[in-house]
């Protein structure tokens, strides 16, 4: 790698004390005025009606994937792009996208039940009705199945779960399981009870978690009602998103594919969503022991396990047909570096009518783009290339953004700033997952967007909720109250960053407000228009403050002299989740050696009751000690070098024109963090410090090759991946100094 | 005070070491191999079958206060005592005790309801049906009342419920309250009720705490079906228990009474307790604004608050006609110290049939008062005076036990040694509370003692348990392996010792097993032998493991050659508990101001949903610096008495014979705990260190007096209330010095 030459100009707005003691990082004087008054004029530019009316269009039909909902989408918002000047194309890909043929799911005794499979249209809800145009309730790629079985409830069919019915002495093995939606992302409970030997899976939505012990259900209130039912893919994403048909390709139309059977993300049982209208008289008839308090949920009658007396018969079988993915892809040249580009996304297919999952954070993003529009009316030029992209097919498995990734794999290596996304948008509170080295960035940014309903900044609100939820929970200290930073959140997955983040290592952002919107209509016919202005934004102004915040994002590094890149905050972070890690083996080791000892004493069987039928816990190898002193050496290296860098950015006086040698550096300097082989069983994922979690789904695992490895009791792959992610902070270290180092 | 000498030839057993390693406080070589011998013909004296048909026949039929069942009950006690020798009688006193005449609920609005008020026989439990002699479900001590107004949902009804209505803006004045039962004592539900302006107030078991939420109901399972009721008193216990008309006399033919409307430990407000199928209708017709998650049971619909829709009708009238009560006294008098006095009790009235609560701990000290006998036949002796109470009354309000403590005070307080109190007993593990300096004695006895489900001692088996909780708990820590002596719980309220610990200053223990035998019998009329030995103790060998308990711990005191006090156990605690308080008032002062400053700075405002309609809570008077040096410098003098003492105890000759006035000192020792005036507003409760809350009633506060003052942060108080337990503590250490010191 050659060495970078810092030069120019720059200085930096926070060293030089801007006039509203504002700083501004990566830009200089008077920039730092000039990049606040243009996002005043920003601002003024976006209108809560405009939002409004976005969302009520595009979710005016249901528009899945493949369906003629989501041409009309699709068309709306290229015809919206065109009409603002943007470069606007429509990229197409070729996927499979199963929808079901025919869903059977009975009970066959100890009483007969069929199931309805069918939510309710509402009159208060203008578009449940719209039957003939609605996918049906079921789980994306479940396989085409028949079979009939003893049921058994599994709690939320996680694998700890699973450790608790061995101790009841009770196997999944060729059975139907049922599990409650919620501790997991979906696709885990059908793959775990795969593991474990079941035949089928049934997901239901307890209305403990999800109904009306929450609240007042729809349409009285937000909450789901007993007919209301959680669609949703079961891809197994963990192991690599997208087109199941072309991992690590664009599923373009003469791609290479796999055949079906040999696509390593496919389930092998079949799998159904169901309301708890439906699981009702199933769970109901279960015998066996009675599940545990935390196993329980909120419908009138005492929970058991099983299995025994309730038999159920599932048959499922679906349409796999290839479909058509419509991306839009919408550009606006940078000025100066138009092979830089900042990307800015947010998908549009819906399960349904996804009013809220995924039109509110697509009319936002839709009238961020027209202000932006306004701007290059009035004259402005983004120095850096913007490109907005509206994604197809992110609810089957981010497929149009995966396989747009991964077919310009090589171009967004080399041009790819910083991807920004966003999702489903509601009332509330900010919420920041992303790249900690843009951590003091986006605090910024936070800093710069009032909140509509109390007038301070969105940073500020944050730090309110923290303290009154602390004051609520008896947490109250004093540091507390002491506003700092806020710390942003590491990305897992769930929306279209993964592909940019954990395939590409592009520095990425997931922005979205929400906390104060809850409600039951996630993926059911019930995420309208109607419930949305009632329950989730009613005054479409959290769509203007997502505008203003992922606009001002998105303005920001389309036109800093010098990126707002601070890889000391990485560091930190890093460091943070290694300590965290060593924290942890040495309480996995104290604690299986205290619970083996339990177990040679027979302590479990002296202290539990006997009536409970439960045995102990299986004697686990005790935890050896592992050698962390590459990583922390690493760490130390990288520690010296993130500081000596920002010493050096600070005094340099980059004037960010010409080569911009030194940004390209900085935005590349992500992918130093892939590791070439990626994860281990999956490739795909290569990132080192961020990745969902194989057993989690959608929740993070930081240093997910160590942190999985250990929570495997894999000692042997522990150590091996600590030696990796050694190598890789080690060569990330390296490249960075080569940046500080003329 | 004199000061004691300390004299004769006692050489602990402890410090020989016993042949079998074995410690036997208080007793010498060879009396220590004796008393072993003794407690195991003891132990082979006892049998369940007699435990179990005790409680077949002493719960065949309904026997509360006044009830031809009450008489039968107390004439087959008075009998059995007879027949086994005891020198027995029964003592009568005589109380009002309320029974309903009329009882109506109904809900007038948004629709009409009519309560059933009554619980359904099932012919799986054939005393059930027992209609005509059984009491009705009623709150004894509620008032004569006829009362209708909207109905306000109030949680638990406890003091920080009601700050969350006051938050909501919800005030209860002039309307009638529903809470649930649980955590708190029932009284103070329409007390607190009361306070806040209610006008009624209705009591029900929800569920989630009392119902099929927990397991299947009965009678296919031990939980609360939909009819069951909790019956129970609402006197209001925290200010003095027993007869409301004689406080601090007893009750006889001709003691001088108050006049109804003059006792202060009765309600004004109508209270009564209905089943979850009776709430369900109420519940489900509020209105107002949704329960907050911690409220929320296991209905199946979303909770509200009220009030507003639901109005409700609630009219009680009750027979408040005197009845008799009849405590059974039955002696076995001392061989050398008769006017030492081992007192040993269970109540024998129950609200309904009562097999579990009292009678199966009534069934054991029976049985157990059976195979003292037997040994007296064989020749043994007591050197103290034993004495059995089977106390009448004990479901109103300690009643029996408390008009017998008040008649009998002057001799009480010279002659009893020790109270053992038990009450219903169940499968599972032993629960100990009482006076700390009795700790190292119990733990001995627990050591000595083989429970039956696994063949440990029942001390080894709370340790296992503290064990598998840990571990369940994700807690499990090194330190906790080693088994340590387990530490006792304080004395609250809720059963017969309250008069003799808190109004005396009686050394006092209640001991009972449990934690495997749950349910929802309490109360109800579903309390009965078919439920008993279906769930509660189905061996009955848990009524053996009592029988042997509470027999050992008597045994031993009444023939220990020195008493087995030892005040470093009881100073090691208070200690702790002053240690406690001053933690907490730091605490409360950080949180105070933290949380006012929150207050300040419109935080809660900004932090919290502005849908919720939710009050910031009110500033607080911030919390001053109390002065605990007294206290302090009490307990310090406190510790070098106690070690004295022991070193002095330790080394002495003692023989236990002629006036045993050493003896007479400790076990008159707590009594100089008792302050002369007693607790603020209830000068009956005079124990210094152990009382039941003004706000929990069944909940124990420890040293009350400071304790309540810093709740209820009424800071003048707490700090007069530190200068009397100080000064109490003094005198408490210059009487134990007294003994130390020849």
């Amino acid at each position: 790698m050659r060495k970078l030459v810092i030069a120019g100009s720059l200085l930096l707005a926070s060293s030089l004390g801007w006039s509203q003691s504002k700083s501004l990082s990566g830009f200089k004087e008077p920039d730092v005025r000039k990049e606040f008054d243009l996002e005043s004029t920003f601002d003024g530019y976006l209108t809560a009606a405009n939002i409004d009316s976005g969302i009520r269009i595009m979710s005016a039909r249901p528009h899945h994937v493949g369906s003629p909902g989501d041409k009309a989408v699709v068309d709306y918002i290229y015809s919206k792009f065109k009409s603002w000047g943007y470069d606007a194309r429509v990229e197409t890909f070729y996927v499979p996208f199963p929808t079901p043929k025919e869903r059977l799911l009975e009970m066959t005794g100890p009483t007969t039940f069929k199931a309805t499979l069918a939510e309710k249209p509402l009159k208060e809800d203008a578009t449940s009705g719209q039957t003939s145009e609605q996918l049906p309730t079921y789980n994306c790629w479940s396989p085409d199945g028949d079979v009939t079985g003893e049921l058994v409830f599994v709690n939320y069919g996680i694998p700890e779960d699973y450790d608790y019915l061995e101790r009841l002495g009770i196997s999944v093995k060729g059975k139907i399981v049922i599990a409650k939606y919620g501790r997991s992302w979906r696709g885990i409970k059908p793959k775990v009870a795969q593991e474990h030997g079941a035949i089928g899976c049934l997901i239901y939505s307890d209305p403990k978690d999800d109904g009306y012990f929450e609240g007042d259900v729809y349409p009285k209130g937000a909450f789901k009602n007993e007919y209301g039912v959680q669609r949703g893919s079961v891809l197994d994403m963990p192991i690599y998103p997208g087109d199941p048909l072309t991992p690590g390709i664009g599923a373009t139309k003469d791609a290479k594919r796999l055949d079906r059977s040999e696509a390593t993300t496919l389930l092998k049982i079949p799998v159904l969503p169901i309301s708890y209208h439906d699981a009702e008289p199933l769970l109901r008839a279960l015998d066996g022991p009675v599940a545990p308090p935390d196993w329980r949920g909120a419908l009138p009658f005492t929970y058991h396990i099983g299995p025994g007396k309730a038999h159920v018969h599932l048959k499922l079988a679906f349409n796999w047909d290839m479909k058509e993915l419509h991306d839009v892809i919408a550009k606006l040249p940078g000025s100066e570096f138009p092979d830089e580009w900042v990307i800015r996304g947010n998908h549009h297919d819906g399960w349904v009518n996804g009013a809220g999952d995924p039109i509110s954070g697509q009319s936002a993003m839709l009238e961020e783009a027209r202000a932006v529009s306004l701007l290059v009316k009035s004259g402005w030029k983004p120095k850096r290339t913007i490109v907005y992209c509206a994604w197809d097919g992110e609810e089957p498995g981010l497929l149009g953004s995966t396989e747009w990734v991964e077919e310009h794999a090589a171009e967004l290596q080399k041009k790819a700033v910083v991807y920004i996304n966003s999702d489903g948008n509601g009332r509330g509170f900010l919420g920041v997952e992303g790249s900690h080295a843009l951590e003091p960035f986006i605090n910024e940014v936070a800093r710069d967007v009032i909140d509509p309903e109390t007038q301070i900044s969105v940073a500020d609100r944050m730090h309110s909720r923290e303290l009154v939820n602390a004051a609520n929970n008896g947490r109250l200290k004093k540091d507390l109250l002491a506003k700092k930073p806020f710390t942003i959140g590491a990305l897992g997955s769930g929306s279209d960053y993964s592909p940019f983040l954990q395939h590409l290592g592009i520095p990425s952002f997931n922005l979205g407000f929400g906390g104060e919107d809850p409600g039951g209509e996630y993926h059911s016919i019930y995420d309208s228009y109607d419930d949305y202005r009632r329950f989730k934004d009613p005054s479409f102004q959290y769509g203007v403050a997502l505008a203003k915040t992922a606009g001002r994002t998105t303005l920001r590094i389309a036109d800093a002299a010098l990126l707002p890149f601070d890889f000391r905050a990485l560091y930190k972070t890093i460091n943070g989740y290694a300590a965290d890690l060593m924290t942890e083996v040495d309480q996995l080791r104290e604690t299986t050696a205290l619970t083996n000892q339990l177990l040679k004493e027979n302590q479990y069987g002296y202290g539990t009751d006997t009536a409970l039928h439960l045995m102990p816990p299986a004697t686990k190898e005790e935890v050896p000690y592992l050698n962390f002193s590459s990583l922390q050496n690493a760490l130390g290296g990288l520690e010296k070098v993130v500081n000596r860098l920002a010493d050096t950015l600070a005094k340099s006086k980059w004037s960010g024109s010409g080569e911009d040698a030194v940004n390209q550096a900085l935005y590349r300097a992500e992918q130093q963090l892939l590791s070439d082989n990626g994860l281990p069983r999956r490739p795909w994922y290569r990132h080192s410090i961020y990745a969902p979690g194989f057993y989690t789904g959608y929740g993070v695992k930081t240093l997910p090759g160590i942190r999985e490895a250990i929570e495997q009791r894999n000692w042997k792959e522990a150590q091996e991946q600590i030696e990796i992610d050694a190598a890789v902070l080690k060569k990330f270290a390296d490249y960075l100094g080569s940046i500080a180092l003329q």
